[in-house]
């Protein structure tokens, strides 16, 4: 087996992702404070190509030289708008007709393995780093999905959880 | 939907975990930088209570306070060896009957979703941060893994890389 070259890899220039159709798939980044996790995320929507990012209430904004350590360059690329506040992006969400999940763990949320997206249309929400999504903003949305866990940790890293659900969301309505 | 609390997420105690079965699976770190990846990836190994995880060469060993600002404590609970190459690692895996995975981009790589696991044991090796696994050490290992990704960037971060390998096939080895 032999690694390919950057080259080989054939991958988009920046005017070929802005042009390329996206998946209809927009993370929400509800109070995130790590602009490590901030510029992750990032990266992670170039690579599945998602609609965007909203980008909401403390978490950071680029142009930034911290989320640019991690981004890698993915802020040029990836659509993203700021919102004063989570509800007020999820609002506008649910009138453009997206379907709204937090990934949180609820007394009702849905396992990710179980999780099958009814809407061609969807939003993931990410909670903070320490306090995750906020109760107000679950009350808005219409499920939780929650990935299974089986350690001593209460939680993922949030760059980490968003890798795991996009991958496995992408996955089912690319199919 | 109420989000749970702490006690109702009902985690295992380090004792517990400790006595825990595992997945049969060992993540190897060929020469990983960064010490918030390397915590990262302590989480997630924790999380889906996985057998290992191998540092090699240059990545950190805990205790550090940089890879505890990622890992939460889980280098507590998840059992680590370090090694002076990756090459001794994975020589070592495959005495003990694991069937080795580069993660990384080549010519005859598996695409994750496509990928079935062959063995009960198996090791998933992820590289550094710029280079990637080393072509010696994918010259070992017994097949790649690669994540199909469709944007302007080479690879995602490889925590989150990890992340979704992970699951994908924790999931699939727990059917």
């Amino acid at each position: 087996m032999r690694k390919l070259s950057m080259e080989e890899l054939n991958r988009k220039s920046t005017d070929e992702f802005k042009q390329a159709q996206k998946l209809p798939i927009i993370v929400v980044l509800d109070n995130v404070r790590s602009m490590n996790n901030i510029g992750s995320v990032f990266r992670t929507a170039d690579a599945f190509l998602l609609e965007g990012i909203y980008l909401c209430g403390v978490t950071a904004k680029p142009p930034h030289r911290e989320i640019q350590k991690t981004a890698l360059g993915a802020t040029d690329t990836v659509n993203w708008k700021h919102f004063e506040t989570t509800i007020e992006a999820v609002n506008l969400l649910k009138n453009e007709g997206y379907k709204i999940y937090a990934v949180e763990q609820a007394d009702e949320s849905i396992m990710l393995d179980k999780f099958t997206p009814d809407s061609s249309k969807l939003a993931l929400v990410f909670g903070n780093e320490v306090s995750g999504v906020e109760q107000a903003v679950i009350d808005v949305c219409d499920a939780c999905i929650e990935i299974p866990q089986y350690g001593t940790k209460h939680s993922l890293n949030i760059s980490v959880s968003a890798g795991i659900v996009v991958w496995e969301v992408a996955k089912s309505i690319s199919k």
